[in-house]
């Protein structure tokens, strides 16, 4: 093809990938915003404060090593390549111009990449609301993003042994969710349950958030921005394959949060007896988890099943963890953690090229070595600055304590 | 032209679809968000759940049947046609590749469509709030989303009768708005007001919305989302002439909206004394819905007086509807119906191409159509299974009776 | 190239703008809900018609008059001109096929170009919050949109003097923000600081702003929207240079933000000792104000630097101005002003085209005519109209005297 053609090509593949780039930025809104609606008012400035800085941290150190651990070569590569990425030259257009492999800029990957990064991140920050100190949180969050994500990142899409033993994970079920999860669940053990959560008795107390609006806009947000996050994951828009492939993972995507949304709905109506909202919510985040790892294979109606599926797990897992006395305030680790699971294994009932060997060994290494980092990294960092507020402190709220804000103070009438 | 210039203009198309549709996926946030700002605090959760919900139902659907019925043919086609869409094969590259007449993905053009379902079904959800049954709402969306809406849609969009008279609607300022509108209508009648709007003495009580900041929100992401909405309706980008009907659009739209936020703060003022809020905003969605069927012709000044016109129509509908006992909390009988008539009629006054005699067709087919079979469905709803929680339950609250669940539990303080 | 070819580039030029005007349009959202969430709940529905109404107004007065002054050819074309772009027909498809150097429509650069102006005066509408009468303001804003802003941008972008000094300003630190914020500060000092907010022995006495969570929404949505302010303002896409460059410009932007979080949460908790939500997230703010003077050339670390020199100084700014007596509620003449200020002067630190000379004389110009030109504006329509509303009504809340609607009717419960 002539030289403008292939410039023009490479402008649009490069247009495609920022606007997924900006879309799944936008998810760290949908993040802060179902997170501040689910916690009590007095624990909410905080909320946000993490989310916002968790956010700005994980660009940060995903630009500064981050990036090159992933996709520069493994950790070996840390020492050499801080540098590498900061003072990258994009490719040379005359290069492009000439039908070089290269179909969009560098940079661009840089950008979708680092997004991702933050929204592994942001699943955990759910997790330990109400209860965990916000430094040593933000500390935590330099080290998984700049470290513990990378590393897993590389084994499968840094071209590392995951990627040559055949795992596949579209855009990142267990990569980035099922990730999420289990650095959550890790740091949820470790920090034990809030003050209240669990009676003398082993029952489990409502402890209801404090903004359900807010809830509801933040799965508004993530839904629509993970046109980005799975979309933008073809990697390549700028022939008829790639665009046909978009375009069944844009609706692909939809139908299985729609299909999860309804499921949750009917499950908590069978178990509760009420249309339950917060169920219905995270049904509709398992139904985009659960159509993370392979949206780009199932029909419309297999896709809005896997959502299905995963909208049913999310509920029962939901009440197991509180049965685990498991405090995950949000629900994150259901919602990203079990339906993460559930659509790496759906993947090869869809996918001829997919099998069920490799998902697992995909699963377990990544759930061991994040789990298990994180869990040695609470410890240590439970040992050395501390983990939790003081028991005072809790029951006042995280939001004058380590913000010294309310966030609402002229509505605010804790019952 | 070459075979890879093909493929890429045909990327092109596809993503300019794909990223269209997902702008409209977002105004079912805006909707959400309008609406739960509309209502009372206690009403609040509820209407979250319905929002959430009938997004989800209406995708199911439309995938199930909806599509085919309204560009497979019609309702005849829904038996055959089930599974149509859901093994539907998109087109093959190499087609693509060697000239065909398809210039965009099929499942983008199905994404595409499949948000506006859901569109129409969220101007019904305003309008019956606070006392509606949520289970019932949820199984009118099943059959509206599947059959009513598509057979109208067939109608006009897909080919039917109404394409052959000539009725010129873009984006639906009719098939959408004022199909939304009418559903709204029945069902306000078949209803009823809620519980103390009007005064024994035929006096006008108004009920304050809980959280105006939501309610602004809900239109600004609808003004966004509405670039996707008629933006994505010219169906095409990938040459001069429909880049630049592409750019008119959205200048017109962004404009119609002005046009109607300032027309309704103004005629508020000189109505009411005061800057209203929720006449302004009202003002603004009256004005993009008034630009719907035609944005694509008028000059900026030109689609700026269609959306003042709109706005002024607006603020004089709600106090009407008012007077005529229809209650409508948040308006989007007015906003959508009254102005969509208006965008409808305002299209030959542009648009050279159009004329009074099939735009009047066509107002009075699809409300017709859709404001019979939906007062007849609301009528067999309400025998069988029951339209209104009771007076208590109504009294208490849709967020405690329906879903269990409170919308801001530390804050509510109803006066 | 071939027509076909020509075609498809303008159609990706003239998407590509109008995918980044959307996102600017967004920004006003971001606006909104910043500004709402940071006054009182007896404020709050004012501000949201104030900036729901500014947005409206600044798009038709640039319509009407500002867009022909600032690229028609200044000031001398207002009276020709009003109709020009009104009836402006577009480029015409068959000189783009033929290959004219057009290479997007007129259109879409009139949209993008118009959601601008309303960013500008959004800056003002934060800053003059909780006193001043909304009706004051929105003359205000007519002027300011219709000819303050013009004027000035002509000297720049519409190839006036200041261009040809070689002022540099990629997408406006100083020709939309500075210039907002020297509106803001001309429009603070006749206005006089809040009832309250000054003690009467000098101490700075904070005012809490009722919403936290809409707060930091804003900045989240200003921080989406910025992809487009900053990413649009390459003005082309088409060829791998200029896909480069618009890569470079979103991910640079974007750890802006990020450096402006870090270095101001950071730096408001060596000051206050605590992690003071609104500095962070007004860091982030001048984060992409820094930036935006010239995020097409420096290096991602180089970006962030930028941003985290101005997330420090908008705290200094922010305490700075209340030792001042300049009472500015959401921080806008700090974020917007200072920042803005230390982005223009940071362009010839990365970019060798840019030099300090061009860039002092055109801050110097664009404060000097901004901050003359509205102090004169504030004073008039002082003595003719009046500015403030009255102490009694200050006390009441803006709601219930400019709207007679609360913002949070069941919530609110002053202290």
């Amino acid at each position: 093809m002539s030289a403008e053609f292939n410039e023009l090509a490479y402008a649009l593949d490069t247009f495609y990938f920022l606007i997924s780039g900006a879309l799944v930025m936008w998810m760290a809104a949908g993040f802060t915003m179902l997170e501040s609606g689910l916690v009590r008012s007095k624990n909410t400035t905080e909320i946000l404060t993490k989310n916002v800085s968790l956010y700005a941290i994980a660009c940060i150190m995903y630009m500064l090593i981050g990036y090159n651990i992933m996709y520069g070569g493994g950790i070996s590569s840390v020492i050499p390549s801080i540098g590498g990425i900061l003072g990258a030259s994009d490719n040379v257009p005359a290069d492009i111009a000439a039908g070089s492999d290269a179909y969009y800029s560098n940079i661009s990957d840089f950008f979708f990449q680092v997004v991702f990064v933050a929204t592994a991140m942001s699943i955990v920050s759910g997790a330990v609301a109400e209860r965990m100190k916000l430094w040593t949180f933000l500390l935590f969050t330099v080290i998984v993003t700049g470290l513990v994500y990378p590393i897993q990142g590389f084994w499968s899409w840094g071209g590392g042994f995951l990627a040559e033993v055949g795992y596949s994970d579209y855009a990142g079920s267990g990569i980035v969710h099922m990730f999420g999860a289990a650095a959550a669940l890790a740091a949820v053990m470790v920090l034990g349950p809030r003050k209240g959560k669990f009676g003398p008795n082993g029952e489990v107390k409502p402890i209801p958030g404090a903004n359900m609006p807010l809830a509801t806009l933040g799965v508004f947000i993530l839904w629509f921005g993970w046109f980005g996050f799975n979309g933008g994951s073809e990697l390549k828009l700028s022939d008829a394959g790639s665009a046909n492939a978009v375009a069944l993972v844009f609706a692909n995507t939809n139908l299985a949060a729609a299909g999860g949304v309804v499921a949750a709905l009917v499950t908590a109506r069978l178990m509760f007896g009420k249309a339950d909202l917060t169920m219905a919510l995270n049904g509709g985040i398992a139904g985009l988890v659960s159509i993370t790892a392979g949206p780009n294979v199932p029909s419309l109606l297999g896709a809005t099943l896997i959502g299905v599926v995963g909208g049913v797990l999310v509920v029962f897992s939901i009440v197991g963890l509180d049965k685990l006395k498991l405090d995950d305030p949000v629900g994150a680790i259901s919602a990203h953690g079990t339906a993460g699971i559930w659509g790496v294994l759906a993947v090869p009932l869809w996918n001829e090229g997919a099998s069920f060997g490799p998902q697992i060994i995909g699963l377990v290494t990544i759930f061991v070595w994040t789990f298990g980092v994180s869990y040695i990294l609470m410890t240590i960092l439970k040992a050395v600055i501390g983990l939790r507020v003081s028991e005072e402190d809790e029951e006042t709220g995280l939001d004058i304590v380590e913000c010294g804000v309310e966030a609402y103070p002229e509505f605010s009438n804790p019952r």
